[in-house]
Formats: structure tokens, sequence, C-alpha cells
């Protein structure tokens, strides 16, 4: 399988790719670039909630294969993304309760795809990823998935705290993994659930953790400070796995 | 941390590294070499157990820095190995019934140190690892473990067969991570363990596969076939960690 990102340069181009409605991840504009295409570009963006980041022309040179790119790139998803109710409707149409995974700003694209691929197999219905700071659905994370992205749905939102607050409606519980909770066998992880589970390094932020209904840790018997953030969210989902056979 | 592994080249370097008992991981040598000199390195070699490869002019070419290799190269660890004796006694220091990860060719760094990482912090007493195929203490290895290369011993075996057979002599059970197994939640993983984990792609090989007294499997539900190979080790370590603290 081949899996392709690509970046879009030049403003005709960008212009186009937005208006036809090609998924965008990012796009990259040369910081103080404020003439009338420009600002159509950035118009464009915000109507369909791109992320911007404003950068250098160094920046935008290495990422430019034509050398052409007149302060304005594109990068696009090698895949497309799904919405939240996506995620629902796949839990529907299997008759079970919603399962979840929500990522807080993993950067490593090994990690999204190792975790995308755990989510596929211990049968969760979908991954929801922050739109900003986070890595997107780039080539290595759609090959370390091993084809999982294929199956299993993962959308990108602008705010986790709120699309946890939207789930909580649909009758979900929310359980975040951290090293501050009680360990995850006495809780009660069974019925509608997203695991919620933090960047490499800063683990869950504070204002998604408070969301949360619970806190989980995993066991930790060592001498340093913590799991890499694909094992945890194995471990953690694995439990909840446990608990719904049990259950 | 930084955390170098580094190539030694040309015919006398190699042969006062063997000489003085640097840890080295593998020798390369050049195709269809047998001068006297050559002779020699592949004798110490020899009396090392040290794994040689034979590889085209290129290849050296490619590992060398002065571009001096004199058809031989060696590449050393990162770390120093310790002895399966050395995690033998890293349970008996702490009191506990030894619990030890064993790994059947794992191939990239990133899963290894993630491996090593996991060993640490479900508090295993040590990763043994073969001498050949598998991947040894790189660099990357030792970044990605975060650490616990610090904390956690690693042993190479000729033969993780054989190992296993010794191990099994100081009362160690092994239980080995295979989908034809019965699912590991109903497997007694308590007591003295070996946790047998295969290779990305291929898993246990048949030969260890048959040494083991238990294969356990991990629920899958999805539409591909099998998790990272740090995930899945993960996974079946904290079953056994789960059934150890309630055991």
């Amino acid at each position: 399988m081949a899996y392709q990102e690509s970046y879009i340069e030049g403003r005709n181009a960008v212009l186009e790719a937005l208006r036809s409605g090609r998924t965008i991840d990012k796009l990259f504009i040369l910081d103080g670039c404020h003439d009338g295409p420009v600002m159509t570009i950035k118009r464009e963006a915000a109507k369909r909630d791109i992320i911007l980041k404003y950068v250098d022309k160094d920046r935008l040179d290495q990422m430019s294969s034509t050398g052409h790119h007149q302060g304005v790139v594109a990068q696009t998803a090698a895949y497309d993304y799904a919405d939240v109710s996506d995620i629902l409707d796949n839990a529907r149409n299997k008759g079970e309760d919603p399962f979840v995974f929500i990522l807080d700003n993993i950067v490593d694209p090994h990690n999204l795809g190792a975790i995308i691929r755990t989510a596929n197999l211990c049968g969760a219905h979908g991954v929801i990823i922050p739109k900003n700071r986070a890595v997107g659905l780039t080539a290595t994370v759609a090959r370390t998935s091993a084809g999982a992205i294929n199956y299993t749905p993962v959308a990108k939102v602008t705010n986790i705290g709120k699309t946890i607050e939207e789930l909580k409606k649909e009758g979900l519980w929310f359980v975040c993994a951290d090293m501050s909770g009680t360990v995850m066998y006495k809780h009660n992880l069974t019925g509608p659930i997203g695991m919620v589970v933090g960047a490499e390094g800063e683990g869950v932020s504070r204002l998604v953790k408070e969301k949360c209904d619970y806190i989980a840790s995993i066991p930790m018997k060592g001498d340093i400070d913590s799991l890499n953030a694909s094992v945890a969210a194995g471990v953690l989902a694995y439990e909840i796995v446990r608990q719904r056979l049990n259950g």
C-alpha cells in the first residue's frame, strides 16, 4: 500500500484546492504577507476551519518542490477525516456501546499510527484528534497504522473539551489515563466510553482532564517516568476490553 | 542524555577493540576477503561469539567515515549487555518471582526501545534478545527506551530456545503471545514467568513457540492482522501485572 501526503503550492493552486473541498491539514503562509490574494486564501481557509501557520521563507522553500510557492503552501492529508457522528454511527450499526479513543495532542506520527491500529483491533469505533498542534493523518501515520486507517474513522475537532461535553450528552463516560488517578482495575470501565490519552511527556492537559469522569492510572513499578504513549493507550484500551468481555 | 553507537573501522582498530573486550554487536567483513589479518579477526570474533556479516564494498563504504575500512567494520553497542544470571539476580535481590521478557527477533529499534521501557515500568527484571537477526542496543533503542536501558538489564543470547530450557530449570514458566492461543485472561500468569513476544509480522518462531508452556492470545475484534509489537508486549505484560497484583 502506498500512502501519499502532498503539498500544494502557489496561490492559485491552493485557492482552487480550498474551493474544491480537498482535505487540507495545514496551511502555511509567509509571515507578514497581507496582499489581496493571500487575504482571499485566508478567508477561504477560515470558512473551512483550517489551521493557519505563519512561517518564514526558509520553511516554505523546504516544503516547496517547484520553488514557486508565492508565499503559500497547503499540506493535504493522506486520508480523509470522518465526523464525530460517523464514529457514533459506526457503534450504532454494530449494535455496540460506543468505545471512542480521544487523543490529546499526540505529536509523534508513529504513535498516532500505532494507536489507530490498536483502536481497530480492540474494537473501538473511532479516534478523535485535535485540529491544532497534534499530528494529522500523514503518510507515516497511515503506514504505521498497518491499514487500520482504512477501517477505523478518525475525526479531527477544534476543541477536545467541547467534543467531550457533546459526547456526554450522547451517554458516553470518559476515562483519562493519568498517573494521578486510581489504578485502572478499580474503575468500572464498561458501557459507552471515551478513553482520553495525552501527549508524549506532557500527558492529558488540565482542562481536558477536568472534563473526565474517571482518572485511571496504569500501575508503574519502575525507575523511569512513563510508558510510550501508544503502549499506554494499548494497555488502558485492553483493560476496557477485558471488563467489556466480562461484563 | 546522549546515546552513541559507533563504527570501528580498519583491521588494527577492530582487532584491538576485540582484544580489549569492547562490546561489539556485529562485525562486517568484505565478502571474499580471506587474507591473514582478516582470518585473525574472524578467529577473535568467533571466540567472543560475535555475529559476522559478509557484505559488499558499497555497504562498508556507507558505514565508513574515514573511507579506510580495509574490508572490516565493527559496530559497537551503545550499551553493555547483561548476562541472563544478572536478570535472575535482579529478581532475587528484590525478593520477587522472576518476570522476564524474551523477544524473538524484534528488528525495529523503536519497538525494542519501547519494550525495554515497558519492561522497566511493569516491574520485569530484564529483557532477553537473540544475538542474530534482531536489532541490538543501538543509540535509537537507547533513546526510545527513555532511559530504561540504564536500569533494566538486557541480555543477548545465541539460542532463545536453549535459554528458555535453562530458565525452566530455574522454575520459570513461559507464556508466548500468539493469535492461535487461548485468550490471555484464561491463563494463570502468576509465579515466576517468562513472556515471549515475536517479531513484527512473523510472530514467535515455531521452535520457540513449542518450548512455551502457554500460548496466550490478545482478543482482536478488528479488520487488520496484528497489534504493533511493542503494544502487544505492553498489553500482555500488563495482564501479567494485573494477575500478580490480584494473586
